[in-house]
């Protein structure tokens, strides 16, 4: 479904912005609090809990984030799972959300009725409240919605990208690439297993894939050392092998690079009992593979069969 | 200056992605601190005060909230003031912002260069810190920056919007119109002024006019009361004059309605002392006038020469 319509009856401009305003409160329902914690004042007021604070922004984008083909519903969900993911990928657990939307005048209602839904449908499994936000008229054909997310830490720690040490051990949750064939806006944010993650005290540093396996590895990896990723190991989805099939290229290819995995990438320290960690999470999470996918070395100590792919660069967002 | 540039050696999209960001934190200096709190990891970790948090977000989009005419610098200040003014419409104080920038591939480098100078000053000079962000390329032709500013109370108390009762006086900070000839670009945020008026019991709400006083009286008025307002005590600007010659409507016309004021407008109890008020303000802020421009009244009971603006619906954001 196109988000804009010929019919200006059934426009958001034909509404007009208070009554917009006030339709978008229905449709997120219990999602969307009084003021002043939620829409309604000139800021939404939350109350504090004592714990550090997680904020993240990022915004979907017609013909960037999603197209014609994606329905509604999925757009509103894709875009507070985005963010949802950088919330996991620190071991935290969201709280509040804001809405930046910039859309055309002809954007059609009911296309923004479905998002408003799916955006719903979402916050009430995450348990985030929708707060606030600001709606402006952009040019025609634009429509984007960049929401910023607030959490806080779900344990007494937050787990960051940095700390990964030379023999540490580097793990990922679930299976990569493909996700064009649908997976960008229908994977799960791994909150339950964010949370779980970070509680482990072998768990060093942690990271959500987002631009792909090779480039986000580069996050990862401090001076000096360098991934040493095994091949074979890499866990590579069943939508990867698909669009290998018509990519001709290699499905590993795929699982490196072609990014919005939302899955998790996790350093264990290399004392770690690592089979102890797996059979705990293989008790927690049946479902969802965590793989060791290879470790941390010093520079020039690459050993044999291991490849780094730290000079990937993956997915180029301004072309 | 036009934000978008035919040199494509000159545009963003020559630099890449990971060039840019490493850019964008030279260009904001010592307002962009260190990951976890600043920009580079999944999320930004702010530490708590224990406060009640203030969140609010606002874009500034090319064509829409600037055009060429506004310089770069000018438009960076703006998008930080227009948040700033809602953290000080509840008497708050500002800490840490974030933000995420959709633009075109062929977007200026020295024109964001310039934009990022103009942010980094305006956050320097009211103590906020740049913590993290999103860059996403948008469709030719399309540059916008949304931002989602934090804060904290600033003393004990929030003021909220709510709570006018009859009887109580209206007052507004400032002169009123005309901003289209700079002042939408130029105002400065009333966060000194707003911590003020929040630790002042006499003041019951408050709210920032951002879309003309007539307009946004609306949010401050409860079902069954009207504000009443008397025309010959508006502030009227010198810019709304010079704005009136040229359109020949009445400056008072300008002063209700051309919004983006960014003054406060302020509802004091009916039994304060409003003369002691304004003795106190006028020898903490000389410089700025506060004036009362009316009342609120019962329903149907408004008084002979004074005026009620609330039916009047000023900007409209999406037509």
């Amino acid at each position: 479904m196109s988000p804009f319509t010929p019919d200006r009856a059934g426009s958001v401009a034909a509404l007009g912005e208070e009554r917009l305003i006030a339709a978008i409160r229905r449709w997120l329902g219990d999602t969307s609090p009084r003021a002043p914690f939620g829409i309604g004042d000139d800021c939404a007021v939350v109350p504090s809990t004592g714990r550090p604070m997680l904020i993240t922004t990022d915004p979907v984008i017609h013909g960037r984030h999603f197209d014609d083909s994606v329905p509604p519903r999925a757009v509103g969900a894709k875009l507070l799972k985005r963010n949802l993911s950088d919330i996991a990928a620190m071991g935290g657990r969201p709280v509040a959300a804001v809405i930046s939307l910039a859309l055309a005048a002809d954007t059609d209602r009911r296309w923004l009725h479905a998002f408003y839904l799916g955006l719903a449908a979402t916050a009430r499994k995450f348990g985030v409240k929708i707060v606030g936000g600001d709606i402006t008229q952009a040019p025609a054909g634009f429509l984007g919605a960049f929401l910023t997310l607030h959490g806080e830490a779900a344990t007494e720690r937050i787990v960051t990208r940095s700390g990964a040490r030379a023999g540490d051990r580097l793990f990922v949750t679930g299976r990569l690439g493909g996700s064009l064939l649908g997976h960008h806006h229908r994977f799960t944010p791994r909150l339950a297993e964010g949370a779980w993650l970070a509680a482990r005290p072998e768990v060093r540093a942690m990271m959500d894939v987002s631009d792909g396996l090779a480039k986000d590895l580069h996050a990862l990896t401090p001076a000096g050392l360098v991934p040493a990723l095994r091949p074979e190991t890499i866990p590579i989805s069943a939508a990867a092998r698909r669009c290998a099939a018509q990519t001709r290229q290699a499905p590993l290819w795929h699982a490196l690079g072609d990014g919005e995995d939302y899955e998790l990438l996790v350093v264990v320290r290399a004392t770690a009992d690592a089979a102890a960690l797996a059979a705990a999470w293989r008790r927690r999470f049946p479902g969802l593979p965590l793989t060791e996918i290879g470790t941390f070395v010093r520079h020039g100590r690459l050993p044999a069969g291991a490849v780094d792919w730290s000079g990937y660069s993956g997915y180029e967002h301004l072309r």
